[in-house]
């Protein structure tokens, strides 16, 4: 097998084969088949697509390229949750402790963020002590005794798919429906739980601008999922606007402390809520979702959540008590308000540009090395549809070390105030199921 | 600028800048641009193409990057031949003696043989002692003595082109019409000639396979030379078999002694007589081609085209008396006669493999490294059309160190016996002119 013919036939449109797959991927992590080769293929595959089994194939010959982690110290089902990525996007830190509370097992590998994007392992870490490296066998005992655990990623996981990341991001093939689908799917399915449950986000700080896009990955996702044996479920949700109020590592924490504890709602609660359910319907213990729902409240109003939450932090070397006191958050000294400059609605923001405006702040990361500020965020005031005043308070930005002149600049950009409120928004625009 | 925005924008289908080509090209002869990135743009290209003048810019480009050779030392208009590649295409060696003894200069720059079309200087070599390396001064002394020179390439010629085609060869992106007209015209407009005659194949044997996209290279090569100011003419003729009876080096070089001796006639020769009336009129030497076709008959009866090649022959090292005595040249020890299994009409040839049969007895290369043994080879005795026995010969095969087995099996499965003559077949299909 040569991988010029490979790049011919995928030229030409063809369908590759199990095998020509398998080869592709084993002799590039191997080092066989060089970068100039892959990059011509992976840009072939952009122009021509890849069909389901090729997906899949594809999937599975990278999630063979590395480690597959070994669950099975846990009881129960264990039930995985994927966000594709956005701006504001707590729900992990949300869900965990539900599904836990309701009587779930969630045992989740979580990555850093880059980019325009927050990373769940930089949220956690703003709480004073917390550790998200735990062995194995810790990781199960943190989730057999609380239901929730999160930590980074252990052992050698999926190295196909770091190598193939870094170079689709320099080669201009970063946005292929497969390619991404493969990616996401190849760590799900390599990170052992037993189901899992999918948000893909569509819109103007998604990776997929629009909802057919978004759909089209979703299925893709749930078709290779269920093709490998792990039952999964799509939510495709809307990411023309942050999900939740807070961007920034402890203003997020602090925000999904306040939903936990019942004292704050809006969209992340409602989807956070949403996919906790489903969640709880996969992992057999509730039949439908009212029922769900209706626990998922319970264990709101019952404090049970927030205690989950607690738990979880005090096992992972982290102070529980900022659970009941966010004072005990990093906080920046210095809170601007940032004004609407004009009278009208809030008809569309540039979604990713908000989460560019927090990166400068120094909430994220353009490059891995990058240092990140725990503090420093925005705790936005409006949603799309509001009605503002000139003078009226858009957002709070918590400003740490670094100049916010440009992240200001960036955000009044993005949040546009226009004659007439957004329309066609919904939070969530479809739940693809097998 | 940023090579990654030019790989999405012309993976969008957009039209690349001067200033952008031009820091693609730069930056990959620098390189400060990866090979990885390169083919994903390669590739791209392929699938969204270069219009005429992005195809201009990319040659002008690749032109830049090396040396420019200066002709300005051998009087006259230089007008250069270029074929872009089939088997028994011996043309060179006959047009150039043509054009020098009806008057015209032809200081032309070869190439070898690789894969299954063979190289001018590999045939040239073939006389004993004729060496293709000559210096600059020596050279214009050449053209000017005797009207023609043939040598190999000097200096750093279009070092992006050496690059890039390296890598398109192994990224599967070498069929692209403004990639290989931007081979071809980088080194022809760097070679010093002030006008060029192109042959562009069609068939079976060339790289474009059929007529419309082999005009269609024309088209764009003819575009290209007179927008940097060269005045292009390009035909384009068949492939669809060999051009001339002879493949292999010293076979090629007694069919052309042949044919400018007035000894032998045949497309090739009838092709080489336009084409050579066509830079007599480029070199503005005659007006109309029946004038410039009798001067050619005429230098055929009298001798004088012989002659200018035994000059340079001579001018060059090698043994001028191969021009009247073939018998001179290398030849081996074994000729088989390879017979036709069945009656009927040759209906058509696979050309491709009537050279790959000839490398396989030692005649051209698979890489830069093999050694070409000049006297082997074979002599076709049919042409398409031809009716033919069973057991009539259809090649004569000279055979030198190597087991011929599997060539001539090739070469038997290659020349197909049908009930019909092959149809549609023309010598040339188009001439395209600015």
């Amino acid at each position: 097998m040569r991988i010029i013919d490979l790049i011919h036939k995928k030229k030409r449109g063809e369908v590759l084969s199990e095998a020509e797959i398998k080869f592709f991927i084993d002799g590039y992590v191997s080092g066989d088949i060089p970068d100039y080769q892959v990059s011509s293929l992976l840009m072939a595959i952009c122009f021509k697509g890849m069909d389901k089994q090729e997906t899949t194939d594809l999937t599975l010959a990278m999630v063979n390229s590395g480690d597959r982690i070994d669950l099975s110290a846990i009881d129960g089902i264990k039930v995985d949750k994927h966000s594709t990525g956005g701006v504001a996007d707590t729900a992990t830190l949300i869900v965990g402790p539900l599904v836990a509370a309701a009587g779930g097992k969630v045992a989740k590998m979580s990555g850093r963020g880059l980019g325009h994007t927050g990373g769940t392992l930089d949220k956690l870490e703003s709480i004073p002590g917390f550790n998200v490296s735990q062995t194995m066998d810790r990781f199960a005992e943190i989730v057999n005794t609380c239901g929730v655990s999160v930590i980074g990623q252990t052992g050698n996981l999926v190295p196909a798919d770091k190598k193939l990341y870094a170079l689709r991001d320099v080669t201009g093939t970063v946005d292929n429906v497969s390619l991404i689908a493969g990616s996401v799917m190849s760590k799900k399915l390599a990170s052992g739980s037993d189901k899992i449950v999918l948000d893909v986000k569509s819109g103007s700080g998604a990776f997929m601008t629009d909802v057919a896009s978004a759909v089209e990955l979703a299925s893709m996702m749930v078709d290779i999922g269920t093709l490998a044996g792990k039952e999964t479920h799509a939510f495709v949700t809307d990411m023309n606007q942050p999900l939740g109020n807070a961007i920034g590592n402890a203003l997020e924490v602090r925000e999904a402390i306040e939903i936990l504890s019942g004292e704050h709602s809006g969209d992340l609660k409602t989807l956070s809520c949403r996919l906790a359910a489903r969640m709880l319907i996969l992992s057999e213990i509730f039949t439908n979702e009212e029922e769900a729902l209706a626990e998922i409240e319970k264990v709101i109003k019952n404090g049970e959540a927030l205690k989950r939450l607690a738990q979880m932090i005090e096992m992972q070397g982290g102070d529980p008590a900022v659970t009941s006191n966010i004072a005990l958050l990093p906080a920046t000294k210095k809170v601007v308000e940032v004004k609407a400059d004009k009278s009208g609605f809030i008809s569309s923001m540039q979604t990713y540009n908000l989460g560019m405006s927090a990166l400068l702040l120094g909430a994220g990361r353009t490059t891995k090395d990058d240092i990140v500020d725990p503090a420093v965020g925005y705790w936005m005031k409006k949603r799309l549809g509001d009605e503002v005043k000139a003078g009226d308070v858009l957002a709070e930005f918590h400003v740490g070390d670094k100049d916010p002149a440009e992240s200001i600049e960036i955000f009044k950009k993005a949040v546009v105030i226009g004659d007439a409120p957004a329309s066609g928004i919904k939070l969530i625009y479809d739940i693809i199921t097998p």
